[in-house]
C-alpha cells in the first residue's frame, strides 16, 4: 500500500521533502498556513521532476498524490512519517510537536532544524522518544545528506526505522551520535560564513571573488572527498601524520577572525546584497535553481559512474527499486518478440534534446539481455563461465525518441546455429521503429576465450524461436552496409 | 619557440606545477635537492598524464621537455616564468629569491605560499616588483584556481603578464586585490579545519563522519556555486537580504569554537590518524589520488558540458588552443586523428566484467563529438538550430576492454561533402583496436527537420581533414555488412 508522509511547513525545505517523498512513490499531505504554499511547492516540484529522474537508471515509481491539509491534525492522520520544517523558533516547534502528538503520539517526527539539539526539541513533549533531528540540505530532492540526530531520550528502534525510510527515498542518513548545536555540517558553514563576512566587510574580496575562490578550487575537492580524506592524499606517501605536522602549527597563526563576529549592520547587508546582485543578478532565482540542479545532477551522475561517495547512494537506491521490475515468462510466436519495455530517462537525452546515440544500443542490449535470460543464458549461466558476446552491430536511425517516450524492444532471430546467433532488434515508439539494430552474437567459453557450441539446454530454447522466426519476413534493413544507398 | 618554466621545489605542489606546464607544451627545469625529486615528479606526471588530457576536446600540444637542474641558477637560466614551492619558511624563501634574482632580476617569480603576504616575500629582495603570490590548489594539474596576490610594490604590468601565463596553462588566476594572511581560500580551509579538530577531539564525530557531512551535502554545492550564490538561491524569491535576515542572527549563537584552538597533542594526532586509517586505509595514497583525479575530471567535464564555473575555464582554454590548429600553424596530418582519451569507468562494466556493448558506441560518440567541436559544430552551433545527426553505425567488436583500461578514440574521414560525413572510428587500447565504428552523419536543419548543406565555416574546417585523409588507407572493416564473412 502506498505510504503517507506528512510535511509540516511548506517552504523551500518542506517543499524539497515533499518532492523527494512524492517522486519516490509516497503520498504527501502538506500543512502550511501560507496561502502561497501550493504555488511554492508546485515550483519546487517542477524543479524536482526536471532533475531527480535524471539520477535514476530504473524507471521511476508512479508519483504519489500531493494534498494540502487545513490543520496539522488532518495532515498527520494516517501518516507513516512526519517531517517538520517550520521556522527556527523553538516555542513554535514545541507547539507543532504538541499538536501532532495529540493524535499521533507514536509516529516518527523528524525535524529539519539547522541548529536545535533534539533534547531541546523534545522538551515537554507527550512522547519525546519519537522526536529527532533529520536535517537535510537544499535542494532536498537532490542532495543525499540528512543528519539524523537522536538524544538519549530517543527510541533507538525508531531512529533505525527513520534511517531506513530516508534510505528508501534515496537519502544518506548520517547518524550523529552525540547531539551538539548545529549538528556537524552547519558548524562548518557558519565558520566559513563568518569568515566570508569579514572579508567582504574589510574590503579584501567581493562575494563573487569569494565564490570563485571556493568553486575553482577546494569546493570541487569537497564534493567527492571531504576534508580529512583530501588532506590524507595531500600528505602524500608520508600520510596523515605528516600532513598534520605541516598544517597543525599554522592554526596558531593569526589567519582567521577567531574572537569576533561582524556586526550585522544595514550597511553590511547592503554591501553584500549589492555585490551579490552584481555577481548573479543577470539570472533570476528560478534560472539559478535550474543551473544549480543541472550542475548537481552532472556531479552526482559522474560519481555514480565511478561508484563513489554520493554516487554509491544512488546505485544502492537503484538496486533497492530494481526488485519491482523483474520480468515474467513469455510466449513464442511467429513474430518478433516484444522483449523489453523502456522509458526515455533524462540521462538518455543529449544536447539536441534527443535520445543520445549510445542509448539506442543500450536499449538494444536491454532487449537482447531479456532474450538471453529467456533462453537460459542468464546471470547464473554467465557465472558458470559461458556467455554470448556481441561480435558486431549495425544500427539504423529512423526516428527520434525524446524525454519520457515509452519504447518497446522487439527481437527477431534471423538465423542461429550452435555457436552463432544473428538477430534483428527494433526499438519502437507507438509501434513505429525509431531505430533498428542488427547483431551477430557468438557463444563463448570465457575461460578458454573462444567461441564454442552452446549446450543443449540453451539450444532447446533458442532453436524453436529460430524456427518460428524463419517464417517471418526478413527486415529490409538487414544485411545493409553503412552508407549503402536504398 | 617553446617557453621555459623553472620550478623551484619539487614536492606535491611543485610537481603539480611542472605537470601543468609540461602538458601545456612548456619546457620545465626543476630544482630540488631531494634525491627522490625525480621519482616523485615522475609519479605526479603519471597522474597528470592520466587525467588532464580527459578535460581537453582539442588534441593536446606536444609535451614539453622535463629536466632537473643542480642549482637554482641553472634552473632559472632563460626561464620565462619561475614558480617557487619550497617549504613554508620565510627565511628559506628569501634565500631562494635572492639566488634567483642574482641572475634573473627581471623574471616573474610566483610563490606557492599558502600563508605569507607578498610584502613579506618581497622583503630585502633585489627586485621586489617581480615577486608575487601565485597560490594553487592540489592537484595543481586539475584544479584551475591560482590566487594571484600582488603587494603595492609589485609591478602591475608584471602581474597582468603572470595572469596571462596562468590562463595559457589552463588556470583561473583570481586577482586578490588586498594582501592578507592566507589570502582567501585558506582562511576558509583553516576555519573548517579548526572546527573539525574540535569535533573529533570532543568525540562528536569521526573523520569519516565529518567527510560524509561535507561530501554528501554542501561540498557538492560548493563545487559549482560558491557560498554567496548558493545562499542567494536558498533565499528564494525574497533574495539575498531575506537570507541574511534569517541566517545573520544565528552568528550570535554559540555554535562554533570561536575563541580557541585545540592543542596539537600527540593524543589528538594519533586519534585523527587512527580514524583516517579506519576510513581510507584500505586504499593506498596512489589509489586515492587516482580516485580523486577521476572524480575531479568527472565534475569538471560535467561543468564543461554546462559551460559553468570551472567548466567555463576549460572551454576558454580549448578556445585558446584551438587557434593553433585553425590558423594553419599546425598541419592536419594524413593519419587518423586521436580525438578522445577515455578510461573504462565502473558504470561501463557489464555482468561479464567487460565494457558493456553500448559503451563502445558511447566511446565512439565521445570521439565524434570531439571531432564535431573541432570543426566548429559545437554546443553553440547546435543552439543555433543545426547539428550533425548519425544516420547509421556499424560496430565491429575486436577485443575486450576492462575496468580502468585507457582507451583512445581515433577518427578518420572516409569521405565528406556538404551534407554527408562518412567516418571511421577506432577505439584503441595500447594502440590496438578493441572496436571499430563506421558511421554516416548528416548535417541537419533541426527546425526544418531535413538534411541541408553545412555552412562554409564548418566545411572550411572539415574539408581539409577529408583531403588529408583521402591519402590514408581505407580500413578493412569499412563497408562490411553484419555477418559478412571475412
Amino acid at each position: 500500500m502506498t505510504r503517507k508522509a506528512a510535511i509540516i511547513g511548506g517552504g523551500v525545505i518542506g517543499g524539497g521533502w515533499a518532492a523527494r517523498f512524492l517522486l519516490n512513490g509516497w503520498n504527501v499531505s502538506v500543512f502550511d498556513p501560507d496561502p502561497e504554499a501550493a504555488r511554492k511547492i508546485g515550483e519546487v516540484m517542477a524543479n524536482a521532476r526536471a532533475s531527480l529522474p535524471a539520477l535514476s537508471d530504473i524507471p521511476m515509481l508512479e508519483e504519489g498524490v500531493l494534498s494540502f491539509a487545513d490543520t496539522i491534525t488532518e495532515a498527520v492522520e494516517g501518516a507513516d512519517y512526519i517531517q517538520e520544517s517550520v521556522s527556527e523558533r523553538l516555542e513554535l516547534k514545541h507547539r507543532v510537536f504538541a499538536q501532532i502528538q495529540q493524535s499521533c503520539p507514536d509516529t516518527l517526527i523528524g525535524s529539519s532544524t539547522s541548529g536545535f539539539k533534539p533534547s531541546e526539541l523534545q522538551q515537554n513533549a507527550a512522547n519525546p522518544a519519537m522526536i529527532f533531528v533529520a536535517h537535510p540540505f537544499n535542494p532536498v530532492y537532490l542532495l543525499p545528506l540528512a543528519e539524523v540526530v537522536p538524544s538519549p531520550a530517543s527510541d533507538p528502534a525508531a531512529i533505525e526505522r527513520a534511517k531506513e525510510i530516508l534510505r528508501e527515498i534515496g537519502m544518506f542518513p548520517l547518524h550523529v551520535r552525540k547531539e551538539i548545536d548545529a549538528h556537524i555540517a552547519d558548524r562548518f558553514l557558519e565558520a566559513v560564513w563568518r569568515e566570508a563576512l569579514w572579508l567582504v566587510k574589510d574590503g579584501i574580496a567581493t562575494t563573487e571573488e569569494i565564490d570563485e575562490a571556493i568553486r575553482m578550487g577546494f569546493g570541487l575537492r569537497w564534493g567527492q572527498m571531504g576534508l580529512f580524506e583530501t588532506y590524507r592524499v595531500a600528505g602524500g606517501e608520508a600520510g596523515m601524520k605528516h600532513f598534520m605536522a605541516q598544517f597543525g602549527p599554522c592554526l596558531q597563526w593569526p589567519w582567521t577572525k577567531l574572537t569576533d563576529v561582524p556586526e550585522f549592520t544595514d550597511e553590511l547587508v547592503d554591501l553584500i546584497a549589492g555585490q551579490s546582485d552584481a555577481q548573479s543578478g543577470h539570472h533570476t532565482i528560478r534560472e539559478l535553481e535550474r543551473i544549480r540542479d543541472g550542475n548537481l545532477v552532472g556531479f552526482l551522475r559522474s560519481l555514480k559512474d565511478r561508484n563513489w561517495g554520493a554516487g554509491k547512494v544512488l546505485r544502492e537506491h537503484d538496486a533497492r527499486r530494481r526488485v519491482a521490475f523483474t520480468d515474467g515468462s513469455r510466449e513464442i510466436a511467429a513474430a518478433p518478440l516484444a522483449m523489453a519495455q523502456m522509458q526515455v530517462l533524462p540521462s538518455w537525452i543529449d544536447y539536441n534534446g534527443h535520445m543520445t546515440e549510445s542509448r539506442y544500443l543500450f536499449a538494444a542490449s536491454e532487449t537482447s539481455d531479456a532474450f538471453l535470460r529467456f533462453i537460459g543464458a542468464d546471470m547464473d549461466y554467465v557465472a558458470s563461465g559461458f556467455s554470448y558476446y556481441t561480435a558486431e552491430s549495425h544500427i539504423m536511425h529512423k526516428g527520434e525518441a525524446k524525454l519520457g517516450d515509452r519504447l518497446t524492444g522487439t527481437l527477431q532471430v534471423l538465423s542461429a546455429d550452435a555457436k552463432r546467433m544473428h538477430i534483428f532488434i527494433a526499438i519502437q515508439k507507438n509501434g513505429v521503429d525509431v531505430a533498428t539494430i542488427e547483431q551477430m552474437l557468438l557463444h563463448v567459453d570465457m575461460t578458454a576465450g573462444r567461441a564454442v557450441a552452446a549446450p543443449e539446454a540453451i539450444l532447446d530454447r533458442l532453436m524453436p524461436v529460430a524456427a518460428a522466426h524463419a517464417g517471418v519476413a526478413r527486415p529490409e534493413a538487414a544485411g545493409r552496409f553503412t552508407g549503402e544507398r536504398k
